[in-house]
């Protein structure tokens, strides 16, 4: 371990300049004109791999963007861990919200500014520089697999239908799958993520009269697709808040008081969270704290909103469509195909006479997961924490969601390690994302600690 | 007359040739880019009038786009009619749903497309064709002066300051107001415009967080901004669509069944009406029927809402902000001013804590007007319609706005003849604008005779 500490103080600055060479591809998955850029990241992710020490890579092409596959097979009776990640990141706009150029990365109190430092790059990064560490140091006491995917911002749909082949499934098959996609709670306590909440998510198209209308001479007299959509979304909450979906909660578990109590243990400060968002007061569920809102309760927010005259100054117009997407986070025992038939139905039965709705399911649902903490893998991911950061993690509840991995675990049914090391400040999917580098090189001991932990568990 | 119909008939296709030219300026003034083509557009009329036998015309500066003036003084001893009409147009998006070009007009059945084909260039041009007729044929017999604005589609700031300013008076001073800006019932059923809907515009704007949040991290705890501008426009209106802010009706009248029955008698194919824009079912205010709603009820729509990520694919963005622009359409006794403060502190009202609400008064509002039946100006316009078109002309309230109008009421104080040609079929504001050329070439007939009825009325 010293060697190791020794290696990685030597080699940081080098390790950061290797990440924001990653940094500075721009790999949209949701955006066509991003594919060769996409083609880029992984490109780098897989010659990194081969640098690092691995005895093999390459990219595995699916449905949609490459996969980056890499190993390092030390012993064959060893551990094997998989570590998955992705090397897309989400688009950057607003632009002008940013500070600094998204692909420009910028280092600023100790803080890598660009869109992916903390989700994904900067944390897949960690992976690589933590297997370079130990193959340089010969201290490598697992066998590695590396799984680096390209649309986990668009759904993961090309590595899902991959899992579904099972002749793909020896190729990754794993004692531990080990993902950093996921915050700890603050860089003084760090924590390890139990549970991840599922996500369905639609694009609604409600169209009115067959063309724009002028509303002087038609207002009042036609139903104004604007007008109409704004009830039928604001219909979806109560006026306490819940989501007015019938059957929506029917599933949802009502946790004891015990266990509330518990969850809401966490060491959490509202009028800091209010103020890192420049808030004055949350805004949530009726009878639930925000730490039960996210973490196990689900939620209906609507992502983006448009229709009608948006230019400047005034245009008196009635449109003929209007659209929105919008997305419901769900809780272990929901099931994502229920809820998107129940939501589709619902939502039908609100569009009036006169009108016409699309709902558009804008990629494959996935379901809530909630993660065993009893595992030898896990035991040696809390080890891991206690030596590198001198503090034992708290298990916490996450209102992410990580589509894929409910599917890595109803495919490879090993279990699954969220060692998560960005924070909920980073900014992720927001302008001006960020990554703290003592997070970063505090997460590659972390890494390398986990797998001598795991080693000698599994040993003994 | 006779002459008049020949050189009409002789005419006519150079006419048209001219009006494309004009149609081809994109004299769009609510955006700043469009400038140069507003002046262009301003000397164009100019030029034209002083073509058509003007004794002089010019342009007069305002606040914001330029008036163009001219005149014709045949003897002071005549009555003097003062045309007023705008050379600007609304902006042509959404331009890909137009068939063909918005700024480079085509023909097709006998109707000429372009953006402003009817609103209002295509009418201005009647007026402008009208005199270089009677002027060929020696035949005018009032006094004409012209006022043609480049700011109706932005609320005509720069007109509202030139009549505020009482030494202006004296160069408009006129018997007679003529404008050709509204529509006729249909090409078969000519009718005059008897009254107008006002009209007040806001943008807002809600914000909650500071930035862009992840909706899995925050989604469920963190007010979204779309979701509760979704809440709040969608209170605007009750069940049964009436609109809920208070003192909102307070001094909208309330009509007698007989006015009511006597409104209703106005020849309408609900049907015709439904088909004619694409929709199987009118939606409105309860208890009311279309003419109704759209002739004597206040309406409130929502003409462009924007927030969030509107991009393709899916992003799972929590927004900072959520925009929309709206306007209510007002009925005779309503104040413009009241309803706005009404407006605004209701509105204001229903943004929860930890949210901000921005509201920004468009432009400045208007109140509806209801126009004489009993003046000689009036009695002129109906044998001029009664003369060229066969039929005696029905008087209609109008849903639509021209701010301008009770303006010119209040600090001129002659009559107003609201004599428009276009048909609510013409899809003015919206793709694929286009004016009959049946209603162009008739219009000039109509104006031409309009001006022979006013003198001999006048005299008598």
């Amino acid at each position: 371990m010293a060697n190791n500490r020794e290696y990685i103080a030597i080699h940081t600055s080098r390790f950061i300049e290797e990440l924001i060479e990653f940094l500075r591809i721009p790999s949209i998955s949701t955006l066509p004109e991003h594919t060769v850029d996409i083609k880029k990241a992984a490109n780098f992710v897989k010659d990194r791999l081969l640098a690092a020490g691995v005895d093999k890579a390459w990219l595995i092409e699916t449905t949609g963007h490459p996969l980056v596959y890499g190993e390092k097979i030390v012993h064959p009776q060893l551990p094997t861990v998989l570590v998955y990640g992705h090397y897309d990141v989400q688009p950057a706009d607003p632009y002008e919200l940013w500070e600094s150029e998204p692909f420009e990365p910028v280092i600023k109190d100790n803080k890598i500014f660009a869109r992916g430092a903390a989700d994904d790059k900067g944390q897949v990064y960690i992976h690589v520089k933590a297997l370079e560490t130990m193959v340089a140091t010969q201290s490598l006491s697992c066998n590695v697999k590396f799984l680096i995917e390209g649309e986990e911002e668009k759904g993961s749909e090309g590595l899902t239908a991959f899992l579904e082949n099972p002749y793909n499934h020896d190729l990754i098959q794993a004692d531990a799958i080990l993902v950093s996609d996921t915050t700890i709670l603050s860089i003084d306590q760090p924590s390890l993520t139990t549970g991840l909440r599922g996500i369905i998510y639609f694009e609604v198209t409600l169209t009115g009269p067959n063309r724009d209308l002028h509303s002087g001479v038609y207002g009042g007299a036609v139903g104004n697709p604007i007008n109409i959509l704004c009830k039928m979304l604001a219909t979806l909450h109560d006026e306490n808040r819940h989501i007015t979906i019938p059957g929506f909660y029917d599933k949802v578990p009502n946790l004891t008081d015990a266990e509330r109590t518990e969850l809401n243990k966490v060491p959490f400060d509202l009028l800091c969270y209010q103020q890192s968002i420049g808030i004055d007061e949350v805004i949530g569920e009726e009878g639930y704290t925000t730490l039960e809102r996210v973490g196990i309760r689900p939620s209906l927010d609507i992502h983006g909103i448009w229709g009608g005259y948006i230019g400047k100054g005034a245009k008196t117009v009635l449109p003929d469509q209007a659209h929105a997407k919008l997305s419901m986070r769900l809780v272990p025992n929901q099931d994502a195909n229920e809820v998107a038939e129940a939501f589709t139905k619902y939502f039908s039965s609100l569009a009036p006479k006169g009108t016409k709705i699309q709902i558009k399911l804008e990629h494959g649902g996935c379901n809530a997961i909630v993660l065993s903490q009893d595992s030898t893998a896990f035991q040696a991911a809390q080890n891991a924490f206690e030596t590198v950061w001198g503090k034992r993690p708290l298990a916490t509840r996450e209102g992410g969601s990580i589509p894929i991995i409910a599917k890595f675990r109803e495919k490879l049914g090993c279990d699954i390690i969220l060692m998560g090391f960005s924070l909920d400040s980073d900014a992720i999917h927001s302008p001006n994302e960020h990554f703290s580098l003592t997070a970063f090189s505090k997460g590659i001991s972390t890494v390398i600690s986990f797998y001598e932990n795991l080693a000698k568990l599994s040993k003994g």
